[in-house]
């Protein structure tokens, strides 16, 4: 057992996750993604529900880091529209394993309401998402870069509820991303009363959410 | 055994969906919902998955009627911006059980990557859903309610993905329904040019998605 079995586990948890789903996952699935036998696991963490709380909790950390220094922070720092963007397809597209993860975080949602360790955790990536986009928009109004009627918090609870619809879409029907982010551009264009930069984010070729689960 | 019996079944599908969820729902469950055994539920349904899909097609021809009759059509009938605005609110808080029932539905949705035949069910709702927003948006645009400029294919897929987002958010992090109609209300008067008439279709109070399911 090495100082990185923690670690370990929590990255096996979203490969198991993004091959088996919420629902099929078991404590071997999660082992076999490992050099660890399933009792290993279980000295780390009580059980499943433990060890989703735990990923939850890792999963959150990455997101903040992600959400305070996106990737192209240097190239954008001084465009709020172009930062806007590129938090919101980020986060649509950043990882290649997406489409499963998008469709295991949203099995995720639908239990929230009969676990309320679950909604917790789910109300914080819902919190600083919103926060941060907020923040964006404000510094853009304050630089002169959006209107002067653009009320921040309005828009920034717009797009949050939003991006939960693009997710949700995708994954129940397929609605290609690159149309819903199309979408989104021109909202912002018309509601911020400017030009999108579209090379600020861009969209990987239609992820397909259609793939069967491995197991 | 009665002619009835299929209704019957069908009807007690819905509430034991809402009170179980999908993951957990069984045939025992349902047949605890009738007066039915559980052997006289096999006769009619091969399991719970054929069950599921008979159940997702009689909400869509339910579904379908509603899109096609709103209840305050007489009331609306001639102002489409009314009848878009109670289209969008029906189809949020139309039911009284509809929290239980919206976390099912994400659920189900959660499921349609690795299930073809949920997820064919689940376009002919999202693409019945669009197809009725545009027809009275494109109403709108014709009788001149709305402005020239609206392009009422990218509005309704826009909306049908927002709606998507409503829901979602709502049962995943208990966003109240009333603040996401409001602010569809601004974007539908920024967008439309227009002054939203906020008595077609009203919501409901705060309906909690919080409730425990009944196992």
């Amino acid at each position: 057992m090495t100082e990185d079995t923690p670690t370990e586990i929590l990255d096996a948890t979203h490969s198991a996750l993004c091959d088996h789903g919420y629902a099929e996952l078991t404590m071997q699935d999660i082992a076999d993604q490992t050099d660890l036998c399933k009792a290993s696991i279980h000295y780390h963490y009580d059980g499943k529900h433990d060890l989703l709380l735990a990923y939850l909790d890792h999963l959150y950390e990455q997101f903040e880091d992600r959400l305070s220094a996106p990737a192209d922070e240097g190239r954008h720092a001084d465009d709020p529209a172009a930062r806007l963007r590129s938090l919101i397809t980020s986060l649509l597209t950043e990882r290649s394993d997406a489409p499963a993860f998008q469709t295991a975080l949203l099995e995720i949602k639908a239990q929230s309401p009969y676990d309320e360790a679950f909604r917790e955790q789910l109300r914080r990536f819902d919190e600083a998402f919103e926060a941060r986009i907020r923040e964006v928009i404000a510094d853009g109004v304050a630089d002169g870069t959006f209107s002067d009627d653009v009320d921040p918090d309005a828009v920034a609870s717009f797009l949050t509820t939003h991006v939960n619809g693009i997710q949700t879409r995708h994954v129940g029907v397929g609605h290609p991303l690159e149309d819903a982010v199309h979408a989104v551009d021109e909202y912002l264009e018309a509601t911020l009363d400017i030009d999108i930069d579209t090379t600020a984010g861009s969209i990987a070729p239609a992820a397909s959410v259609e793939a069967g689960r491995q197991d």
